[in-house]
């Protein structure tokens, strides 16, 4: 007896499942099991993942509306992108160029760039035209293979324009296919008009931004996140606590910027409250990188970073594995340090510069990235039950994702079990 | 009085000319001179960049049978990559693999990888596989901006493999539109029939496999260029010399790969016999980045090697910049190392690691690259009289090649005058 359904996959000379490890991320060593199936195929209906197998099973047991023939290519799970600042307006380019012929920190502040020339481009925009403005890098990241991108405010950095910006966000899910995890950031810097004052600014955000983030978010019916840039000269460790306590006591799960340019304990503060995810992890301590191997925490590495800024040192992610702790990869694409829309690269990086193998590297950017986002029982793997999220490469194996580099080798791309790329 | 041409392309946001230095390439501190256009037009006509200026004016001249609308663009040359090994059958994805995960060089020649792995592989495949292999990899390269490519031979390592691999790349122009400038590199590595015997494959080189190729190449109406890899463990400076003056003798423009992991002097021996270009230049010592400085020889950078290998030490650009040389960049795109299609990547990564400025970068990718295999004078800028090869990016400024990474910017491309993307 044959079953109607949307869609099978068949023939793929390469299925990769990445199954969970217990119902969770893979952890430690079990970091990089693929589930590989050779000739695999892949049954959907109704956007979800029906059964996945052999083709010769497959093909017996159900009847297609649609098929796709993945004949001699890799099939694996989309890409999940679980940390980006992707609503901005306005480029940095001309920041970029000085920074390159030598200018410091402060000569990029001194002529009007740096992360307030993005805050001052993003309060003066309308909603309307950060959607413009974001819309294409989503298109653009689509392509790229990436089905699901967690996206942060903060370039607002007042509680309008914050809120501005994940209204922006909510729109954005609206208008096109990928999915959309939001994360409310207004503690990403102190804006200007706080120089010198952070304590006043923790307080209007645990008083007034947070409260409102939250309260916009409950009426739109969209869960949100807490995010906190926890670093040397911006935000220490009390004050981070204090906004993600904040956070929470509203409903927001916490996550954090860590450790990016200094070693302050944000990881373990990440751990101890719980956060889905420490993510940057550059200069992480010992007693932190120890943490995530006892914490249900996500360590994300964000190399598209570091290689952005042309420096040489990374997230030291074999001693995450080697603690046991569960490591995800995002591009953290952002239009000051790295505008990097392609989840692709940050695979290729990863492997050469944080010794991942392609398989860990996968399993990093895809069931462990869902973890990152709080979405790991839902989408990241090829298992039965989830969404039918996937992509079909123009390559016979999932190594090539990291042996090739600066191209784009995603043939098709299958959304809530339709084929959009 | 309109003159009637075949194309206008107007209202280019930033046109970028990268004009010839006094007829030569842009060396030293001119390096990144683009002679930038606002509202920038240009006129084609038979193939051929009529005249390059303002659009207002050229609309005002000329009546064209087509036009592209740039507005809201950068326009560029389209890029020139100088060094590649673009023909070769299967892939390496397993040794890469093994690579990362710790194998050392005798690790992967004991389990049959290596550059022999290649070389097994292309003495198996008949010409028309080496075709079918390599054709999608340059529709790729045009799709990412590269419109005139150099291919080498060099994984036959025997007269007729080499030859069928030189049959490959003539019959690979016929088939698309990139331009392609052939190189005979039988002196990529020492074959595994003559290890050990150094010295009798480079007899048989300057004897039979030399000879052959030119006589090839000659029948073919094509020119050729000839190569060695010069370098420890591999074929030192004199038996360096033998190769590239018998090539010479036989009409052959020398070539060289020098100081890729040690430095020789190759860099030396290849300004002394006025070599096209030098190529790699990570370990080049001061003499031979003097000498660079003084001869006609143009340096040729290529970062995505030690990128693809994970290395932290590139191409010594500012010292050779900063000493007069001619600098280029290239993808290297092989099998082994660096499997990379994308000069924008290349560019990107010569920013951060070799410190360029983008314009220095946009010149090595485009005129100078031109000069690295002697076709200076046809192609490389939007100057009048040289072939129309050219993109129109995606983007509003031509920083945003090097500002943004692991993507493709590039919207259109104009081989011939021929809109082809």
């Amino acid at each position: 007896m044959t079953v109607d359904v949307d869609l099978l996959l068949h023939s793929a000379r390469q299925l990769c499942i990445v199954p969970a490890q217990d119902g969770g991320p893979q952890r430690g060593r079990a970091l990089g099991t693929l589930g590989l199936i050779e000739d695999g195929a892949l049954a959907v209906h109704e956007g979800r993942i029906l059964e996945v197998g052999v083709s010769a099973t497959l093909r017996a047991k159900y009847r297609a509306r649609q098929a796709i023939d993945a004949a001699g290519c890799a099939v694996l799970p989309g890409f999940v992108d679980p940390h980006t600042h992707l609503v901005w307006a306005g480029d940095r380019a001309a920041e970029f160029e000085m920074r390159i012929a030598g200018a410091t920190y402060m000569d990029i502040m001194r002529a009007g760039g740096g992360i307030n020339s993005t805050v001052r481009a993003v309060r003066a925009a309308s909603v309307d035209q950060l959607v413009a403005e974001t819309l294409p890098r989503l298109q653009r990241m689509l392509r790229a293979g990436t089905t699901t991108v967690e996206i942060k405010t903060g370039y607002g950095l007042d509680s309008a324009s914050e809120l501005k910006s994940l209204d922006a966000i909510f729109r954005l899910q609206a208008l096109q296919p990928v999915g959309i995890a939001a994360t409310f950031l207004g503690a990403h810097a102190v804006p200007p008009e706080f120089a010198g004052r952070t304590d006043a600014f923790v307080e209007m955000l645990v008083d007034t931004m947070i409260p409102a983030a939250a309260a916009y978010a409950r009426e739109k019916g969209q869960p949100l996140f807490n995010d906190v840039f926890c670093e040397a000269g911006v935000f220490d460790v009390p004050q981070s606590r204090r906004i993600l306590e904040a956070g929470r006591a509203h409903g927001l799960t916490p996550k954090i910027h860590a450790d990016e340019f200094a070693g302050l304990g944000g990881t373990r503060l990440a751990v101890e409250l719980g956060a889905v995810s420490a993510d940057h992890l550059v200069k992480t301590l010992p007693d932190d990188i120890a943490a995530l191997g006892q914490g249900q925490t996500v360590a994300v590495a964000l190399p598209a970073t570091p290689f952005g800024l042309g420096h040489h040192e990374f997230t030291p992610a074999r001693a995450i594995i080697a603690a046991g702790g569960a490591l995800a990869l995002a591009t953290d694409c952002n239009p000051g340090t790295a505008w990097c829309e392609s989840m692709q690269f940050v695979l290729a990086l990863a492997c050469r510069y944080l010794r991942l193998t392609p398989a860990e590297a996968l399993a990093a950017a895809t069931l462990n990235a869902a973890f990152a986002i709080g979405r790991g029982a839902y989408i990241g793997s090829l298992e039965a039950g989830k969404q039918a999220d996937l992509l079909v490469l123009d390559a016979p194996d999932y190594r090539h994702l990291a042996y090739r580099f600066g191209g784009n080798l995603v043939k098709h791309v299958v959304k809530n079990g339709q084929q959009i790329v």
